[in-house]
């Protein structure tokens, strides 16, 4: 999907929510336990729910790579029934991949071609060679981790190289890259407050913003300084939609807690 | 597999060789392509001229990722294969992943319990709470992303934060994590010059050491930096032993290869 289709998506349906299918089989209702395959199911069940209220879905690769082939497959019938029925939605691996060049390649390759998803989210440490294979495909993004929300980001990420912050060296860095055009990056929304500095060297990047809701983030916060003019944001959030409720109507109070944030989002574009 | 084990393994084989099983089906031979599972063929081919000669297997799981569930598949039959008929063997998923923590805990239940590897590769980007869900599987190893061998390690890892390079900060911090006895380390072999200076930090751990070979790596040079009273090192080869030969005898020629650098190995032991 092109960075221009997105944009016309949060307009019309006045939403940058994304939503993340991280599916737990403890947590999720016990009903769909007896289906053939209940993370699917599950999946279905919410994307048919909520389509019109989000822009993008997101995967996190590793809730399915637990189940091991199982766990594979229903992902590949989650893309594939959102591609199918849904093509104007973004969607985003989220798998914090890297390696070197030749071997970045083969997951771009698993990601893009064989899953088809739009989006891939990318581990920087490895630096230049590790992401440019990612970035070679067109129209496919590469969503690069930067300032992520949990505790541990202050280990490295926040560390000072030169009195600048590691992640700001890699905000920079990634913009000489070939084909930065591709390059979204990863922003958790409990720091908000550092959105206005990353605004300052990526003014025209989107944002993937995790971390609304069940882990912290302040949705006005993260508009106020991360907003530019294309809205240039994709919040996610996992949790507090699709596990809502674990009761047979669980689809329909994930729809609603959804529309609760789309309007939001819709008071917050305008 | 408990650490005493590994070196037990390294000093009854006087080999410290781990071999690199990224299955690339362009590059495998072609009487191959007839089995039903030419991944599986291939390595179980390996496996079986060469398990005598190296202490490890390594799969890039990129690799597999890049066939989808045919590669999944055969991903699985091989590991199974190895921990059925080589139990002596350490197995290492270089699958370089990493999340926040209760994300982590699903990679590492996929690589750990699903699949059964000893070890796996992980990014340190994210920070502690990425990296804890993995340590605290008992005899299961962590192996960290320190310094690697590509161009691109000088774009984040070798950048001074206090005017110590960011890899060393992150050896030293992930010293004070939860479980840390069970931390290994990627270094790539082309950085031999920096491995003085690495084993001042972690002189007990176990370095992973990509790049002999085919990258340009010198044996001699990480044995005379990298080496521990309990060898302390585990030297990949991929390309230069599984694609030595695309004919018919393609794994007596691997285990050519592979016979070569265990002999070399057995002297730098003595």
């Amino acid at each position: 999907m092109t960075t221009q289709k997105l944009i016309e998506q949060i307009h019309k349906k006045k939403s940058f929510l994304c939503i993340g299918l991280d599916v737990d089989l403890d947590k999720i209702p016990k009903h769909l336990l007896k289906e053939k395959d209940p993370i699917f199911a599950f999946n279905k069940a919410i994307v048919d729910a909520t389509h019109h209220l989000c822009v993008a879905y997101k995967p996190n690769i590793a809730f399915y790579e637990a189940y091991g082939l199982k766990g594979w497959q229903a992902l590949k019938k989650t893309i594939e029934y959102i591609n199918e029925n849904h093509p104007e939605i973004f969607t985003i691996a989220d798998a914090k991949r890297g390696d070197i060049g030749n071997t970045s390649s083969r997951y771009a390759k698993a990601f893009f071609e064989d899953l088809a998803f739009d989006s891939l989210t990318v581990a920087p440490y490895m630096g230049k060679d590790s992401v440019e294979p990612f970035l070679a495909f067109k129209n496919k993004h590469t969503i690069l981790l930067t300032l992520t929300s949990n505790e541990g980001s202050s280990d490295f990420q926040t560390q000072k190289i030169n009195e600048k912050e590691l992640y700001k060296h890699i905000l920079e860095t990634s913009k000489t890259w070939n084909n930065s055009e591709n390059l979204m990056y990863v922003v958790g929304a409990t720091k908000a407050e550092h959105l206005a500095e990353i605004r300052r060297i990526i003014p025209d990047s989107f944002l993937l913003i995790p971390g609304v809701g069940a882990q912290g983030g302040d949705l006005q916060e993260v508009c106020k300084y991360g907003m530019n003019d294309n809205v240039g944001l994709l919040i996610n959030s996992s949790r507090g939609i699709i596990y809502a409720s674990q009761d047979e109507n669980f689809a329909q109070v994930a729809a609603k807690k959804a529309s609760e944030l789309q309007q939001q989002m819709a008071e917050l574009i305008n």
